[in-house]
């Protein structure tokens, strides 16, 4: 086991490369001019600059630090290189460089169920003093309960009803105020942070990267876009016109001679699978370059991604680090644990299509984001 | 009448505050040591200076050249200096300046008919052949016969059924080439140019002026989002991602191995009237802080931006200029003429919360942008 830090955090690894050429060089030259007091110098200047290069040198000039080196990394390296190079066929004017971003399981954990379901039960709890049936009735009776294999197999539509019984009859102001008061006070249940806390420190340096870059950012999640914009600028940088989600319908109604808008129990519109695209086209009218996903629920944003021309990169998280965080699948013989689904067909598509797949065990060397 | 060229620019006027002062000063101090050579080259140096300032300056320092001076154009740069100035209560962090305007009427025109139904009858007329029942069915015989009267007839039903007509059927990336192709060849009836030449010039300047104070500058249309944005970034320099319309409704299909998105005949959504605070809501997640309109459609987009708290800027474009462009209200007496109709209980409304009326007769030097 690699020694790590409350975070995760491994050593970074120092840079052999320096020594060894110099060492190589010494015997091929056979030089031995070289007096010891030089060599000496010498070899502690190498060291020094060795150590440099493979410690502070990664925190400065690598734009992905929590990330180990290897293809992945340098898929991400390249391609930014290339899309911002004048000199490459791969450049891509700025206004062309659009990133769309998964949330749950993409940029933070989906388990161990999504988090956005842990703010709906805690609000369930809140309000039913005021709905002394939902003791009784289903599902509601589940989710008092904690009771997450009947609330499985309530299905989507039981979990719809959930949503709609917490997310839904107030202002969007009244909703972005409970939404903000929660995230204050609700924490993991494991790893005992706030959830604004989580966010994944290489995803963050990705996201930071590509901005460096003139990318512009957006999530698009099947996820509540009223529920994610309180803290998407805090936690990720990306500015709430630049999240795209799932939405429930509201209402313009005067209130005491204000407008407001009122959140109403009715979808609008489901940000996932197909959504997805159909979504991007009609949020932001052009089609990304690169594309961050997980699970299933983003297998068409990365094929609509990759069907445009030009250069593309396409990314799946693959949750396979039960000790730092969690393993699922069922891909790769994985447990199937139904928030972040990734199946095997998935997995092979991904191989088949070039759509690079991000081992959390062996491409991150860090987690959870640092503490700020 | 005052002397215009074609695009109805009218003479930069010139600056006499300068000399009249001089006149003044002369007068006032009574000085008579002031040689002739002296006042004569300072005659001479202010009368440069005069003409400078009133005319070479306004091209190079005036943000607002195509602007008569007065209360409207002052509101203007008033609301900009202070939400810019850090030391002003007014001040506002760059990601809170969020502009919208409404497209047809408010940055370009919507008469005789709206640009999209030009485009609407066009594109009937070019399929006909495909559909002979058309010639014998309403809507569409009074669309071949340009037969307004019965189009108006018609109501919001037989508009639909043109729209779905013409604008559904095809993939997302065919309809883009449809209508950029479109663009190219249709031209104005009355002003004969194509309709991306006929952007209001003093329009054009307040979305530069806003742009280069860090606001971000968002069309809020009722027009379809997919019929404008193939020509906003270069008519207005708006990006795709920053023009939201109405819209239809698309699926996601496989053709020949290739994702698309096909443009179904339904309805998705309506951005107008209350249409358009949910649709900000729902596509920027951020109130904005200056609106301009032109019509009742805008009416609730204005009132929900001046229902925020801070500085704010809600403006109307009035359409009093029929020498130059059009007139009609019907407030004020003008014709009522169905295309972005501007009643008089809106005119009361914005006297009485404070909206400025911009009036295009008395507000605007120039109407239609320069030629590039």
């Amino acid at each position: 086991m690699t020694p790590q830090t409350e975070f995760g955090i491994r050593p970074a690894r120092l840079s052999w490369w320096g020594p060894a050429a110099f060492f190589l060089a010494e015997i091929v030259s056979g030089d031995s001019k070289l007096k010891s007091k030089q060599r000496i110098l010498t070899w502690v200047l190498i060291l020094f600059t060795s150590l440099a290069s493979g410690g502070l040198a990664i925190a400065a000039n690598d734009p992905l630090p929590s990330w180990e080196e290897g293809a992945t990394k340098q898929a991400i390296v390249n391609f930014v290189q290339q899309t911002t190079d004048r000199s490459s066929p791969n450049f891509l004017p700025s206004a062309e460089r659009i990133a769309t971003f998964d949330n749950d399981g993409t940029l933070w954990p989906s388990h161990p169920i999504y988090v956005q379901l842990a703010f709906a039960l805690d609000r369930i709890n809140a309000l039913t003093p005021q709905h002394p049936e939902w003791k009784t009735t289903m599902p509601f009776k589940a989710a008092l309960e904690n009771d997450f294999e009947a609330l499985a197999a309530a299905g989507e539509k039981g979990i719809l009803e959930l949503i709609m019984a917490s997310h839904a009859g107030m202002s969007t102001a009244e909703f972005e105020t409970i939404v903000s008061e929660w995230f204050k006070t609700a924490r993991h249940p494991r790893f005992k942070r706030p959830y604004t806390e989580l966010a994944y420190q290489p995803m963050l340096e990705v996201l930071a990267y590509l901005r460096a870059n003139e990318f512009k950012t957006y999530i698009v999640s099947g996820g509540g876009v009223e529920f994610m914009r309180p803290m998407t600028e805090a936690v990720y940088g990306i500015p709430p016109e630049q999240v795209l989600g799932s939405s429930i319908k509201t209402e313009y109604v005067l209130k005491d001679g204000k407008p407001v808008l009122i959140r109403l129990p009715e979808l609008n519109f489901i940000d996932d699978k197909t959504g997805k695209p159909v979504g991007i086209n009609n949020f932001i009218g052009r089609r990304p370059v690169a594309a961050f996903g997980n699970s299933g629920g983003d297998r068409e944003m990365l094929e609509w991604t990759g069907a445009g021309t030009g250069p593309r990169l396409m990314m799946l998280v693959f949750h396979d680090d039960a000790e730092r965080e969690y393993a699922y699948g069922p891909a790769n013989g994985l447990p199937d644990t139904h928030f972040g689904t990734f199946s095997q067909a998935l997995m092979d598509e991904a191989k088949q299509k070039g759509w690079a797949v991000i081992s959390m065990k062996n491409d991150w060397r860090q987690i959870f984001q640092t503490e700020r």
